[in-house]
């Protein structure tokens, strides 16, 4: 390793082996990206993306004072000392039916039928609910036309504003609703049709390119050559994105020539990010690093988790790139670790970190060689918490075991032996939506 | 309320006021509902949909014997004895270069330069990483032609298949890899690209038709006139359709008029499931459910829940119908409730279950009504675990409290009033993702 000039913080782009921890890495990886530009979409488009713009509301929600309650919308006055065995009565002189608000007053002594959700309308200032007059029981489906009574029974008073929601219960006219930056889930998707809002600013999807790279990867179809193995970081990452709401497009495999490598990466540069796979480790055969080097800015580091130690990062003409080492399971947990915050980044999320969940450890342990350690773990349900077992063989390589994993349990750097009851958290891969 | 005359469960569309518990109304939803028909998709649109097929690995991952590590192909027997102060030298005889195995075979007292996951040379039982040979450090990038050894020095011994990985170390040809039934993540799209799959069968996705009913009901776009509210319950629940993986269908808003629903009601017979709000109450009305009840076979039921008592349920022209309540949470509570593993349901899904975690109740509540109560609560982290506090108003119309909460805090039917300190679990709105 040459002796560095200037000291290494200087220069982040320094191509020389570095031992970083992963929360050193992450920063200087989320250190590259900022929340992506805003763009008008449709409502329902919007679903899952981050608003760019303070939403207030135009209108009261709901727009009028309404009845809470089946009933009828009374004077409250008219009802004082209303008892089951001495009912008050009252003569219905309406009913409001939904969508034409009755024009009419309640006058003293009068009492208008009203539904759930109805306006209220002038003069009365409580509704009393069916189960508190002596309506016979409510009309069941099939008997639309029996006949109304003219006169209803009160059997206990009400108070004034009983069973009745003020216009702006919900939310008043003015008020700010939703702040820059809110995620928007279902229930902000229906809060913004209430306000009246047909399209929304958020901000854009990130565009992500993935590219394996080596002689030896051949993408699906033909049947492999010898010393061939099949290309599948590519659609794994791939997958990823698109679950985080990332646009993945696929560029294929380059060949280990400068040319070949020169070519695809072009393909890329229109991209937000681009996620190479392979070609980063401290190897005779790797080209990548080196084209990498003369097009941008690269570093390859050495960071200290397993799977996954080399971990390559800059920018080539812009464009930020990502690449991850080589093995399946390597390139999808420095994925999960590195580049799915950079996207959450980008899609304009602050809290980009992986929901976790605390497990007991089921079985011993080890890790040694003081790396952060992400053991695939599948999880069962104990009580009130979680309990964490191995879900396979470790190694690198062994995807079927990440596909066993409910997540992946983070053993700290320091912990050379974790022991069955030890309590740590668990990064969960999915959480079954 | 007529009396029955057959037992009520053998009249499953017996349109009479019923009152149900929320698991009783689960169990009858979903026995309307089957997982829908297989469709081929490319793999990147299998992501989230569940497999109709079982896959069965067609050939060995990794496909050959190859290395674990970086370093020297050796064999294991020429080695026994090395030590750091007395090295045993190798000649080195060639390199493997990734895509093109070496033709020639490892002879003794000989050793080959190879990289993680290069195809193992013949002769060769074991890799010798160079941290336990003489070798120099290894080149830096920028340093590629500079003369290679011709002897290495083996510093420690290496037993048979040291650093080797066999063939077939992921998955054997010929093993049940992913059974029919499992749902794919990102681990799952990888592994099925390294088994050679550009395309999977799943089940295909529901395609859901959503209307709102009432003639107060206005969509987004034209101002608000007297009486009338916007249609907030379209988008909210096309929102979580879209989430969960199905199709949604914007029908709009049906008039309260026989002649409109059942215009509507035609466009949503292509549907795998229709959800419609609003309507449901016992009140005055709803000729909604009159024309459901002509069109096929619809109960309105009451469910013993908050918010969201009133449910409709049934079919129309074999289309399976679930009928939300007309208030904004109650819609989206009730739709979680039911509709959501309907859908879950028919993508094949077998745990239908809301995810949900364990929280410490920081206020009393109170939950008069036997009803089973979903309150909504923001959830903070409270050392390993959970503390829920109210979201806001629980009103059913108050959609900004939903908006502010993590979850449901699921409070029993019997339970009347929770103590703060108590602990319950809380269905996940969200989780982040």
């Amino acid at each position: 390793m040459p002796e560095p000039e200037t000291p290494l913080h200087e220069r982040p782009w320094e191509n020389v082996e570095r031992m970083l921890g992963v929360d050193e890495a992450l920063v200087r990886v989320l250190s590259a990206f900022a929340p992506l530009d805003p763009v008008e979409v449709p409502l329902l488009e919007a679903l899952g993306m981050v608003l760019t713009e303070a939403v207030v509301a135009g209108e009261d929600v709901p727009p009028f004072r309404n009845s809470a309650m089946d009933g009828y919308a009374v004077r409250a006055v008219d009802t004082l000392g209303a008892r089951a065995d001495h009912p008050i009565h009252l003569r219905i002189t309406g009913e409001t039916p939904a969508g034409s608000p009755l024009q009419r007053s309640v006058a003293p002594g009068c009492a208008v039928r009203i539904m759930t959700g109805a306006a209220m309308p002038e003069g009365a200032d409580a509704v009393v609910r069916f189960e508190e007059t002596d309506e016979p029981a409510r009309p069941v489906v099939g008997e639309p036309d029996r006949e109304r009574p003219t006169m209803v029974g009160v059997t206990r008073p009400a108070k004034p504003w009983d069973n009745v929601r003020p216009a702006g219960e919900d939310v008043r006219r003015g008020t700010l609703v939703l702040p820059s930056g809110t995620r928007l889930r279902p229930a902000e998707i229906g809060l913004l049709a209430a306000l009246n809002r047909p399209t929304v600013t958020v901000h854009r999807r990130p565009r992500v390119a993935i590219l394996s790279t080596g002689d030896e990867v051949v993408d699906l179809g033909p049947p492999l050559g010898p010393g061939q193995i099949r290309n599948s970081n590519s659609h794994t990452v791939a997958a990823m994105v698109r679950r985080l709401g990332g646009e993945p497009s696929l560029l294929g495999i380059a060949r280990d020539s400068v040319g070949a490598l020169r070519a695809k990466l072009a393909e890329g540069w229109h991209a937000d990010l681009i996620v190479t796979s392979g070609g980063v480790s401290l190897g005779d055969y790797d080209v990548v690093k080196d084209v990498l080097q003369a097009e941008g800015e690269i570093a390859i580091w050495q960071v200290r988790m397993k799977p996954g130690k080399p971990l390559a990062f800059g920018q080539v003409r812009r464009t930020p790139l990502l690449g991850l080492p080589g093995n399946p399971v390597a390139a999808a947990v420095s994925f999960e670790q590195f580049g799915r915050p950079a996207i959450l980044k980008m899609l304009g999320r602050r809290d980009v970190a992986i929901p976790t969940v605390d497990a007991t450890v089921a079985e011993r342990l080890d890790n040694r060689g003081q790396r952060r350690h992400f053991v695939r773990v599948a999880l069962e349900r104990d009580g009130t918490g979680y309990v964490a077992r191995s879900a396979g063989e470790q190694g690198a390589g062994v995807l079927t075991s990440l596909v066993r994993s409910d997540g992946l349990l983070v053993v700290p750097e320091h912990l050379e032996v974790v022991e069955p009851g030890a309590r740590l958290p668990v990064q969960m891969l999915d959480w079954g939506l």
